[in-house]
């Protein structure tokens, strides 16, 4: 995903104390625009936690921006240390830089910009995997964000994206994995090449939904299982839920129309893991 | 909560087409500021469907604002019918104006002003009960309003709010509770009375912690169930933690270092359902 027309970064360190300059007005994009991210290939991941997640996890690193609290920091300054020996630029900014960078009163001491990791197709093997999500048109930031840090919970092989869905590298979804983004494999596919997918799948095929006819406890959920979604409005669309070998239902009583998508997943995963280790 | 000092509300219609009109700005005030929420008792729920919950569970309304869209909507109509018959003033507004009230580029066509319904700790008659939730310091408005509408979905008997926690009233709160907000009832007490509450409770009084030594499969969550969840940063403190009879522990693999609180809830509350309705 990565643009090779951006000039290549070597590690160095930079001060930076304008807020015109051109690498605080790159980042301040990167946070607010999804047409940036898209084009850049780049995302923004806020607080030294997730520095931390994603260096140790091998992620590239553009820019490190540092601020004056996060100087005398032992662990900030080892992140920025192995940031900048692969070649990041580390950005030593004042506490005004830094939010104007992040558009927050209150930011964080440290900011990554790291290049994007979305997988194709072909990287879901089915024979290696104990669990995968499929999500069809997820539209919240912080339900997908949530997703994907449970699925790291119950170590599920990773998270499909089907279709249109929200931007897994904006600000707030990458907030809310609370570092696992960096853990999980996210693969992103078109319906027709899910559709393929499911159809040929060794294990179990389930989806949720409001009209499933299957208590959520009942499948065996055969692994390898994939676990289908669907948008927070709509559910699974008819022929997402054709998709499907079984469609399950989490009961409800009380008002309420519907569980939250992130809550949902949740519950599902955990009976999944359940009678996957058959505990 | 109810402000005395307000003038009576008498049913009747108003055509709003200015911003600067006092009613518009107390609404602009509700939805930004905690501080008018407290002092006037009053809350925002922005949308149609939350309109017809608030009416159909008998929450007192003092506006309904109305927007160009909705004036020939006959849910919105029958809505309005009501509110107007129990005292509240219809506020026929333009799109800007409704824009302006709730700082959104897309607002809702339909925009209603409650009374906040916050119980204190005489309200939890355990007798009565399935299972309470009680938040410890709860942070989040979305994790709050999402496990208020878990609440609804498992007939729980009511949240329970410890110390200082979010405002359940806030516009992001009511929306995550997808309406739920009407029917669940929420309780306010601090941490002395919650002591005392669990140290007479007379069924199962578990909380989620990660040091937890009971796998959260294991308790046979004794109806009433007091279910203690802690704060998104710090979990449970060690004085709220000894309130418990038990502490349970959702496993992990991968490299997430927690669980999201309202997932936490969620698995938590459907794994009570599970024991308590012997399914």
């Amino acid at each position: 995903m990565t643009d090779t027309s951006r000039p290549q970064r070597t590690g160095a360190v930079k001060q930076i104390t304008s807020h015109s300059n051109p690498i605080v007005k790159e980042i301040k994009g990167l946070v607010s625009m999804r047409k940036f991210r898209t084009q850049s290939g780049l995302f923004v991941a806020e607080g030294l936690k997730l520095a931390t997640d994603a260096l140790d996890a091998g992620w590239a690193c553009s820019y490190l921006a540092i601020g004056p609290e996060a100087r005398d920091n032992p662990i900030a300054q080892k992140a920025a240390a192995t940031a900048k020996a692969r070649g990041a630029l580390i950005l030593e900014v004042n506490t005004a830089v830094m939010a104007a960078m992040t558009r927050k009163d209150n930011p964080q001491m440290v900011v990554g910009v790291y290049e994007q990791r979305l997988l194709n197709a072909e990287a879901v093997d089915p024979r290696q995997s104990t669990v995968w999500i499929a999500l069809d048109r997820v539209r919240d930031p912080g339900n997908l964000g949530t997703i994907i840090r449970t699925a790291d919970a119950v170590g599920a092989s990773g998270v499909i994206l089907v279709g249109d869905c929200t931007d897994p590298f904006a600000v707030e979804t990458v907030r809310a994995t609370m570092g696992s983004l960096f853990h999980v494999p996210l693969v992103k596919m078109q319906k027709d090449k899910f559709k393929q997918l499911a159809a040929s799948w060794p294990g179990s095929v389930v989806g949720t939904h409001l009209k499933g006819s299957v208590d959520y406890r009942t499948p065996e959920y055969k692994e390898p299982t994939l676990l289908l979604m669907g948008n927070e409005q709509q559910g699974l669309e008819d022929d997402m839920a054709s998709c499907c070998q079984t469609l399950i239902r989490i009961p409800q009583v009380g008002q309420a129309d519907s569980l939250n998508l992130a809550v949902a997943t949740g519950i599902s995963l955990y009976e999944i893991r359940r009678k996957q280790l058959e505990l």
